[in-house]
């Protein structure tokens, strides 16, 4: 009786019989087994989007690097590391998925030939090679024209010019933009979102990251449905 | 009745009238507003350990980089992010403390020149200019000479002859070392220590952290009493 209740309320959903693919959290790139690269995000917005969106009724896979965040209950969760692990897990989910959301911080760089063993340094200076990571909702894009692609733009200047560039640039359906830095955003509970789309755009005011995702997830749907 | 007892057990512990000041979890080095560098240190090793001296009668301050665990209960505790920050407050709390232990995962390398906003990056390849942070654990020994000084070695190779080149090259009293890489002691409960100091050595055989943490917090009390 549970089991058709829930079956019931997803059937109810404005998203009811899509699969959405999000990635959160942020990546790690190895230096050698114990350091790494890494960045802020702690994958709260991502993880409160897979649970708005799969109460909209959308199935939903959480693509997701290292945090400390419980799985969203009916979410289902793939644990990656870094970049390369991300990109390979997107393309692959992205294959039956009629929704993407780029939310991970994914590492920009990666490291050009980490150690198999720990580095030992004595000198007082030293430099480390880096390469460009690939872009992991480009070639999401790019593999699957027709799948509806969110991206995320976290911007510490100029928010709605690198966002709406990046918006065109990658060709996404919707860019979601937030300010970052000087405690803005990143380990914090709220968050304000500005959202673009070709010809549209909201905004998200300060809110729980809990609210913003519910006010997100319901944008998503409406802007799906516009498209559809 | 409740503070007088344990006022009493603290009394008859054999740290007692003892401020033993701990550091603990990773460090993180700024790249940018986003960006770090850091490594996998969990911090619950360190933790277990200001638990385990606590009990024993100290008076226990820790300075932690960013980790997710809760502070011990009756543990005064210093949040820090950078090598620097560690530094500073690892100085100035060891100045009225007798016992000092090493176990955070400081990083060897701090960026050079960390951008203010967020670098927008589109090169294929780049470079990441670092420099030698401060050795903390070597500064405070040089600053007091006195102190009992616990050092943390954290090996992928030839543990007992890099556990004892540290702890004579620093002058430390006792060095725990353990093995790191492939799955071991890194975000993992369990953990297994080889203890050195001038003229002696302890195996703590593979059991929980906290099981770990109370043996070795016996082992630095007794070797505590043995050089006083």
């Amino acid at each position: 009786q549970i089991r058709e209740a829930v079956a019931q309320r997803f059937a109810d959903g404005p998203l009811r019989g899509l699969h959405a693919v999000l990635t959160a959290g942020p990546t790690r790139e190895p230096i050698d087994p114990v350091r790494y690269i890494s960045n802020r995000s702690s994958g709260k917005m991502g993880y409160a989007l897979a649970a708005s969106l799969q109460a909209l009724g959308a199935r939903v896979t959480l693509i997701s690097g290292p945090t400390n965040l419980p799985t969203p209950a009916g979410v289902a969760r793939v644990d990656v590391e870094t970049a390369a692990d991300l990109l390979e897990h997107s393309l692959q989910l992205a294959a039956d998925a009629q929704i993407f959301i780029g939310a991970a911080a994914v590492a920009d760089y990666r490291v050009d030939a980490p150690a198999d063993e720990k580095i030992k340094k004595n000198d007082a200076a030293m430099s480390l090679a880096l390469s460009r990571n690939p872009d992991v909702i480009a070639a999401v894009r790019e593999r699957y024209p027709d799948l509806f692609v969110v991206g995320f733009a976290a911007e510490t200047e100029k928010l709605a010019e690198h966002a709406r560039g990046k918006l065109e640039r990658k060709k996404l359906d919707m860019i979601a933009a937030n300010w970052v830095g000087r405690g803005r955003a990143f380990d914090r509970d709220d968050n304000a979102l500005s959202v673009f789309w070709a010809g549209g755009e909201r905004e998200l005011p300060q809110a729980s990251k809990a609210a913003i995702a519910r006010d997100l997830g319901a944008l998503i749907a409406e802007r799906y449905g516009a498209r559809a």
